[in-house]
């Protein structure tokens, strides 16, 4: 099985980059299930109704999130109504949403989608691993879903890396996201769950995190803010990453990067080269 | 000219892989400059004198540091011996060793290395902005010197990616240290300053961090120390990046990750082939 | 009912003011019911089994400890002897020991003592709002307990604060430790329960925290550490707080700071005056 | 010489009380020098030209600000045409105002005020240490200023105590702010230098640090923001400290708080009983 994951679409460079790679993306590989990031799709800050609808018509069976989650407040609304948009996991009880969901990808496999936030560095949330742990155990590899895919969104290496030990052999993928910076470090762990520090973002990389650069260069020096943080216009790689799934076992046979378009190096998985 | 730098080397696995890889490739890419960062080579912590003479014997011709750089505490004296190894250059005034130092290639250009670090999410420093401005302009590019490479030892991307742009067209290359995870970034900036998120480390990616793997998630999970870390014992990934540098204006040609051995995928720089 | 609680022992000048003082103290108030917070009270680092056993002897009914609670490692192990020996409730599941516990004072009165650590700027805990509030609701007051004290461990007053509101009506008191600097905010909430932001340390307040005063100072200064810190061995000040509970209600009636010994100015509760 | 200092005022429950008690309070205390803090002065954030010129007409000679100094973005600009607002004198060089100012008090001395802060769980700002060692230097005791007052705007008591002792025998006091809560260590360290940890709001008590309690623990729990922070509208407390200085050596002869309506346990110096 095919599985592709881009990381967080920043602002409208982002979308626009995602709403035209995605389609074709998703038929060269056919692609069984597509899963994107969309925390900072709504100018840079959080996810509009109308905007996931877009991100899933373009091709998305599930769309993740983050700590930006809610910067467009009707989302705390609209959550509820829709079935394929996921808030982290480890969020306190009660919040609106879910963290986690079973779908059914195109060649009729169950797919378990979480998606959890790291805490170092970042807010004060319900531990990710014991979060995770919980969802593993309702649900584990083979009897509960075919695939298990889990997007972490998380700042510090360590925390990512020791997530992805800690549930290897479990879960047929961990990507980060988050930094917004697409690592080099994807493999195949010990126990068969593929790995990636960060996936990176869907923006233009002429910028600081996807947004114009001016303004945070400027508060790095002046410690004040002077504007808003806008997203940068110039052109965007789609940045996202590719699992091939044993079906047999449900952990991954192989993980490559995929950066498309924008400034950053090309790459495309050569593992679906024969077939595709 | 040729630069070539090497990310945090880690422990014994890291040093060995280096020692034994890094005088190959210095004569495959026919490298005028290489600088490593040391600051994790001492059993994962610091750098003692007997490690430091072995990284530069094998082909550094300076050694970076950073937070962990006067782990093994000799380090606070033996910097004042050692021209070639630096500390960060933001640590408060009167700190032992020096943070930038200019230096001869083998080409004969002078070859200003400044190590800095971050703020966001490390140590109460000085401003390392204003630190790196200052430096650029007592030493500025063509007049002070032929070559400026910095190692900028931070944590969160947006400030690695703001000091990229900050001083784009001012330095050759700007590139990060400390996460242990190569980013895929690698791009010439709009001004001509090679930049790259994070080298990554020259360590087992079999770990978390490049130290053993079980203390750092029993953490995660307790909260209690259980023992110490101890780096991680499996084949080390040589991760690094190699700069094209265009002699007539010092700024950058080229920039290629290099990833070599270990668990990673391999990757060398296609720019110098048709010469190497 | 009298209820005196005592703040963090610091190291050996802590201990002596405090086995020495204690006694007559809880003669003189007739107090009911002592609780002493002992995380630093082994050389300023954690609580050994000896030294737990003279905080019992000398009036302690229950110690209450914080985020240095393990840092003498034998803790780990006798907690599980010692019922009223606490550590902070929101560690994870699995911890040693227990964060609660409901215990007989002199006067037959139930007591339950809750000891919490806070999250902001500490460490990634699970939720204290939602930890309190689950022991709260299987031990209610009046029905489940006569007495309720919350020592919440914590460094910012906005989650101190935020808490007492949070429990308002709830419990008897809620009492801050961990900053080691005595606030005068105490009083009594709208709502009943007593209030005080922290309790202040039993140490010497020549010092940084209770520490001798060099080295923080050092530290502050050139970010590299000289030597380890040590308790400060001048004359320490007994720092607390004492409630007068509404034994009808289980809420107080009054609250009231205590400081004897060493640099402070010195206090003692007026309401116990006629009494005692 | 009398001085006398208010900490943090919030708010107009803040404004009022201090614009109502501060002209009582300087005549009885016939007080030679009065600096108020004003960061929160604002609807909680900031300063306004308005608020500024209440604050100086009710006997404020000097107002200092803190993290919040910014939060009206006009401090920017009517900071220049105002000696007597301070901003925090570590901010990064270029940031419009100052941070400290030699100021003549009503009995003729002259005063230094300086306003820092601290670095422990704030800003990336320069080295408060360093940048008040640089004061001191260029303006000592005696020779330079007759009294010297630091308001230190800090979170961690550590960092407070420290720098009180860093400086201790070279300044008449160090006061901290910003934990809006009134610590009860006010003593005169060994060389003679007055010290307090925080001086607490001029503000309702009855509240999470001066504003309305709901939205703060609200957020605790459920990680969402709900609506803006707005100021509680209880009575306030005024809260500050007295400073007695011997007018030979420029040490302080006696340090005592103040703390006035609202729901505190209300205090002043007795020191100046008898002459008042
Ligand atoms: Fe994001
Ligand atoms: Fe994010
Ligand atoms: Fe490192
Ligand atoms: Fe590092
Ligand atoms: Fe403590
Ligand atoms: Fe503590
Ligand atoms: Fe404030
Ligand atoms: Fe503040």
């Amino acid at each position: 099985m095919r599985f592709l994951f881009l990381g967080d679409v920043v602002g409208r460079a982002g979308r626009v980059a995602v709403l035209e790679t995605l389609p074709k993306l998703r038929a060269r590989y056919a692609a069984d299930f597509v899963v994107i990031n969309g925390e900072n799709s709504a100018g840079g800050f959080g996810i509009s109704e109308t905007i996931l609808n877009e991100l899933m018509d373009a091709g998305a069976d599930v769309v993740t999130t983050g700590n930006h989650v809610w910067d467009q407040r009707e989302a705390l609304v609209f959550i509820e109504r829709y079935d394929r948009l996921l808030r982290p996991l480890n969020f306190p009880a009660g919040t609106p949403g879910k963290g986690a969901g079973l779908f059914k990808a195109a060649n009729g496999a169950d797919v378990l989608v979480v998606n959890a936030m790291g805490r170092v560095f970042m807010g004060d949330l319900d531990d990710p691993f014991r979060a995770i742990d919980e969802q593993l155990a309702a649900c584990p590899l083979k009897t509960g879903a075919d695939v298990i895919f889990i997007d972490f969104h998380a700042e510090a290496t360590s925390e990512k890396e020791a997530l992805g030990h800690f549930v290897d052999g479990r879960a047929t993928a961990v990507v980060g996201t988050h930094t917004h910076v697409p690592t080099a470090d994807h493999q195949i762990l010990s126990g068969g769950t593929a790995y990636m520090s960060d996936a990176g973002m869907c923006g233009d990389f002429d910028s600081v995190l996807g947004m114009d650069k001016e303004e945070p260069i400027s508060r790095f020096l002046s410690k004040i803010p002077s504007r808003r943080f806008a997203p940068s216009k110039g052109d965007a790689t789609v940045c996202g990453v590719a699992i091939d799934v044993d079906d047999a076992t449900g952990l991954a046979r192989a993980i490559g990067p995929v950066r498309l378009g924008g400034r950053l190096s090309q790459t495309e998985p050569a593992f679906w080269d024969e077939e595709a």
